[in-house]
């Protein structure tokens, strides 16, 4: 009898996930069924595959259909956003039937660990890129330090999802949306929350994008850093409670959070509430109203601006914004919207990626740990390249390390029930190798011993 | 027949509210119901005047025990939490009783307009002092300048719920909470709207602070005042669309408004997601961790901190914060807090009003007019001081207007039906008179033609 299998949810990040699935499934005896709101896009995909995959219509709102499609497979694959997936996990639990998600561990989900392991299910969440890959590159080094004896003293981690150099054209951002816009505009609202030579630290979200740190990619240069919003939640699945230094956060092309933090300072990112304005108000009228004081024949929108931001007139951060239109007579096109919709708006134009563009995945972990009295250095980097707009490195990173993840479910290879991260070894150590073989999707490792490193200090902080 | 009043929740701040009734209760033949979660509390007030007023045991949970409350009654005072009043009102609407609160109309309260019409009933809102008294002081001058023919170019209002001189003492913000603490820590989250000689101005929340403006109060001296969230939506209600200068704002003490950008600055009005911080944690310790660079022994947790905002180090608003104790071994006192949290957990305690202290309700208008070809300058200000720390200038000028609305709306001399504020002069005129007349609650009127001024820039803008 074959295995069945339910994807719920095919957009475009689902892509690498889907050819992932339908290499596997004649080899694997897989049944596979794809239900999306859409169907119709992706059964052209199936129909060369139809012996072992199909698509079905589908609509995370009709509850009984979700429950009649989780009972007629034996593992669902939620490539749904976030939020459906406590739905989606408790149909899961009910009928007994594993779930694998490239989601965080929300607490709804959190909630329902004790259910799933009386079932005798298992949720494989956050196996994706990241969370996924960040989880299954960083534990390896970890344990490999930990098997040798060695104490890891910081752990910092960065990952973007950027644009490949070739595609960047006269971007002064370096940018295009390669996920969900929304969330690039509101991102680090709130504090982020790290841990840096045994201090507690705070960054305020007016100061994010300003206390960035510089990190450096062999072959790829430099990049800006700035950090996410909790990095300490990390500590205990890595198992890094006491570790003096802890940081997780977000790279961008140099210049990027400059420009942003422009962008931050004069408003235009808040989210709290609509500004009442007129679909036709013009970016620069827009511009004019957050200028403490109005525009004159002597000093125009772009020069007030400079001055209210504190930055010259020609600052490579004014051309970044300059490069946006927000000194131009172009309707903001949204009436009656918050600054932040206005904003996305506008980006989304500006920053979309075109058919030809390629994105690029730029991950890199930093470890400092101690052994034998040595104080090491280690980074392990990677960047993959998206091939064209749809097959993207977003939806290789994503998709890839998830289809591996499920396979191994499938085979009854993870044996861990209720919610699962891959943070072991026998479910990291495999994706790990199947990415560098197959897909040469792979860790680049650097080591050094630190010379005169006084480890006391660190490890006493 | 007595005519049967049923006022909704007894906190402290319906002192003023309850003696009024009680006062006018014999006369206007009422009887009076308290129904509060805490009926012990007022039951002693009532027992002097147990003929007419009687005190319930009352909880908003109880949706059946409302329902009969309102059935009980012939008129409704609600001076519960705004989230409740839609509850109530809709109860209101559906046994046809009138209601009187001292909220603003919320969306829910709105789309009730057409059943209270229906259904024959008055809900009279925005009776307070702010919304209330804002509205019928401000109506009263415009309608005089509309009668005269003269047309409004300029209208700025500014109201303070602030502390007596005399009870200033050596606080350095002269202020302490008289209102809602956790409102006054949020106040200002995301961008304020209004509108300057005929251009629209944005402020967001990081520049409201620092974007004050003076305000002088005849005998009082000089205020600050920051610009509210949304003046633009009193523009309809007030008959002023096409007003070129419209805003309404928040009156402080001078300085208070430089102290509080400092704490947003640092970021201690963040009240997005937890610090995950424990308890123990001292005010000091939380200061270090929102530094750029950690504290050494050269240079001090305060030193960095004014180094950090630029302040200098005996400034006053540092001042303030070392008042406030954010550098001492104090413990933070919650755990897993929002930075929000935290600072109104320690503000409590610092802006706690004593017994002896005295509020005191500033409220100021400003007109700008055009009358046959002269151009004037018209200012309303208001002073209430507090008796204590129970019988405050808040209690007076919330709950008399509220109470005066209420006798006119029994007596029938309110002929609107539906959602209703006080902007007519049928509503507004005698509850004015009766305020200076019984109370002394009277504005001061300042009236000026401004020489030189060229009325038709302001009136083109």
């Amino acid at each position: 009898m074959s295995y069945r299998m339910l994807l719920l949810g095919a957009g475009r990040s689902a892509s690498s996930l889907i050819n992932y699935l339908l290499h596997y499934a004649p080899q694997e005896n897989w049944q596979l069924t794809v239900a999306d709101v859409n169907p119709a896009h992706i059964a052209p995909v199936l129909a060369a595959h139809a012996q072992y995959a199909r698509a079905v219509a589908f609509d995370i709102q009709n509850e009984a259909r979700l429950e009649e499609l989780v009972q007629e497979a034996d593992l669902v694959i939620s490539m749904l956003p976030a939020l459906f997936h406590p739905l989606v996990a408790r149909a899961c639990v009910q009928y007994k039937r594993h779930l694998a998600t490239a989601s965080y561990v929300s607490e709804p989900i959190r909630e329902l660990d004790l259910d799933a392991q009386q079932a005798g299910i298992t949720l494989l969440m956050e196996c994706g890129l990241d969370p996924g890959l960040d989880h299954m590159s960083a534990m390896q080094v970890i344990d490999e330090v930990r098997a040798q004896g060695g104490h890891i003293k910081s752990f910092k981690s960065y990952c973007g999802g950027l644009l490949a150099p070739d595609s960047e054209g006269e971007n002064p951002w370096k940018y295009k949306f390669t996920w969900n816009p929304r969330n690039v505009v509101l991102a680090g609202q709130g504090t982020a929350k790290f841990k840096q030579n045994g201090h507690l630290r705070f960054i305020p979200y007016q100061q994010l994008f300003v206390q960035t740190e510089q990190i450096a990619v062999p072959g790829y240069g430099l990049f800006e850093g700035y950090a996410n919003r909790d990095s300490l939640s990390y500590r205990a699945p890595y198992g890094l409670e006491d570790i003096p230094t802890i940081l997780r956060g977000t790279l961008r092309q140099p210049g990027y959070c400059g420009g942003w933090s422009a962008l931050v300072k004069l408003g235009l990112t808040d989210d709290s509430g609509p500004l009442g304005n007129p679909a036709e108000m013009s970016w620069k009228e827009l511009m004019s109203a957050y200028l403490p004081t109005a525009p004159t024949a002597q000093e125009s929108v772009p020069e007030l601006v400079a001055k209210h931001l504190g930055l010259a007139q020609n600052s490579a951060d004014m051309q970044r914004l300059h490069w946006l239109g927000l000194f131009t007579d172009e309707p903001v096109g949204l009436a009656n919207a918050t600054p932040a919709q206005l904003l996305e708006h506008l980006l989304t134009r500006k920053w979309r990626l075109e058919p030809t563009d390629r994105d690029m995945i730029v991950m890199q972990h930093l470890f400092e740990y101690e052994l034998e009295g040595e104080y090491y250095v280690h980074t392990s980097s990677l960047v993959v390249l998206g091939d064209d707009s749809t097959h993207t490195a977003m939806a290789k990173t994503v998709g890839l390390p998830l289809g591996m993840a499920v396979r191994r479910l499938a085979r009854g290879e993870v044996q861990q029930r209720g919610v699962v991260i891959p943070t072991q070894a026998s479910l990291y150590t495999p994706i790990l190798a199947e990415l560098a073989e197959d897909f040469n999707i792979r860790f680049e490792e650097e080591k050094a011993i630190q010379a005169k490193r006084t480890v006391v200090s660190k490890a006493g902080a």
